[in-house]
């Protein structure tokens, strides 16, 4: 029998739960919502860390940890909402070490006191690999919340960062050689170290001039489809935001950058769209913010015009099952 | 270096995350809770479930997922909030099989068929194990959330039903007797399809009368040692609550009904302390519960005078990494 892919294991598992009244933000966008009040809905994101799968050599289990913070952080910091408790599920092989408890206990605090939050709960578990499930809750006014599909023709698409140094930084881990290892400490650093754009986010957020908004834990390329699909858009870029330390190590190794930077994952920046009034002011407030195309009225998902060359950019992305 | 147990991965988290402000629920308890008002808090909880360790042979994916939201649903039960949401984060072995994501779908949508609950986002990851962490939403009047500490001196130590079919039914799953399969249905139904008290837990918390209360996932005798501890009493039984099943099966089988139905876990009662003038009226609208004992002033844990003889009921229970 064929093995399903990622997409194919969410679509089983959703066409199971719809039908279901009342779950405004549905199963695509990066949080989900519970309405509480007119003017509050309860904000949850879950995000599940597995050791053999998710954490590359050369990582330490308190960076682990505190990567899994993260990553629950960053789906919070793309609709512009603070997580205000998370809940960490635990499972780990036996016997468990005291040290190794320690170092996922620390990488855990780290992380709660950089996007001050709480964790107030969990569960622990005998399992055969590291698993670390976090699950976090905030409140949002469902006015200020920014989704997935709201990006408007003439919108400016823009991101917080440069793309591409998570994906160069794995390939180091990976290779583990010490001649890359000291030569980009940037890149390896972006993998071993992310950062959400929390601040980011929620300053994009209630500003209202920020149409739609998702993080890039799934690579830049199949964020953009993302917004473009959810939104029946097309975008076009003029640029691919590419990280310099990536040209570099790309053409050290003969690799494409533009590759790097439009399919890897695990970025943790934002992919926004912003009304063309809004995007001067933004971009004061969030420095780190760069115009990088377009949205058009027409729906040819997400193509680019880099130097005179047409290029279409895939929709594809990091997925586990591949 | 010696293995930690859970209770010790459990302290040495907890030690991390302490000094935060306004977590009024803690670590202890079964759910946790943020407030949002003076009169709501969100009541949170999360509760993985790991392939090789928490699912006996003969069980189907389908009832390890649904298994996996009643675990989470019994926790909400004990405090008597309905969980108004969950969220699934799923890791599957590769290659992931049509059939079985099929499967654990459906089992997921029983359980929030029988709880009344729905599913509103989750994560999906590939793991060498099956994986299944369960979160849950609900919100609560913190008057009437029903805390383990309120026990009081003369308070009735009662149940929602009889203990021990889990225990018994995970022996019998265990050992594979063709015989034993056929003969004691009962016992095995409890471990393949286990049911939270959720209406029970509601009913009891809503009468104002219930003083304390926790549910029985972890086995009677640590529950009952929980609720001694955290209310800083004493709990004396006068009966051992044995399922009629478990004392035959204990029979044939030469082992103590009473530790099987003491120590066992994964049984999902509710254990509670209830005051004198209200037992009666709760008795008619709960009619599964059963007095076993009564709440002492002097802190000498959990004891049991049954048939003329002094029992002393351990504070042990099922516990990872043992």
């Amino acid at each position: 029998m064929k093995s399903l892919t990622e997409h194919e294991i969410i679509r089983i598992l959703t066409n199971q739960f719809t039908g279901q009244p009342g779950t405004p933000l549905g199963f695509d966008d990066d949080v989900s919502a519970i309405p509480f009040s007119p003017k509050t809905w309860i904000i949850v994101k879950t995000d599940m860390l597995i050791g053999s799968t998710d954490i590359p050599p050369g990582m330490t289990a308190q960076e682990a940890a505190r990567k899994a913070v993260v990553a629950t952080v960053s789906d919070f910091a793309a609709k512009g909402v603070k997580p205000q408790a998370l809940m960490v599920s635990l499972g780990l092989p036996a016997p468990a070490k005291k040290k190794r408890v320690q170092d996922i206990a620390q990488g855990l605090g780290q992380a709660t006191r950089e996007y001050h939050c709480k964790i107030i709960g969990g569960d622990t578990n005998q399992a055969n690999d590291l698993v670390l499930d976090i699950s976090g809750v905030g409140f949002a006014d469902p006015k200020t919340l920014v989704r997935r599909e709201g990006a408007r023709p003439g919108d400016i698409v823009a991101v917080t960062g440069p793309f591409g140094r998570s994906s160069a930084g794995l390939r180091i881990l990976i290779s583990k050689r010490k001649n890359d290892l000291a030569k980009y400490p940037t890149l390896v650093k972006a993998v071993r170290w992310p950062r959400a754009r929390l601040t980011q986010g929620i300053i994009l957020a209630k500003s209202h001039g920020t149409s739609s908004s998702i993080d890039s834990s799934d690579g830049l390329a199949w964020s953009l489809h993302q917004i473009a699909e959810a939104s029946s858009v097309g975008i076009n870029l003029h640029t691919i935001p590419i990280a310099t330390e990536v040209e570099r190590y790309a053409k050290d190794h003969r690799l494409s950058a533009l590759e790097l930077a439009l399919y890897g994952g695990e970025e943790y920046e934002l992919v926004v769209t912003v009304k063309p009034r809004s995007f001067n002011k933004l971009k004061r407030r969030v420095p780190s913010l760069r115009k990088i195309g377009i949205v058009e009225k027409k729906r040819f998902g997400v193509a680019a015009q880099i130097g005179g060359k047409q290029i279409t950019v895939e929709a594809r992305g990091w997925q586990h099952f591949t």
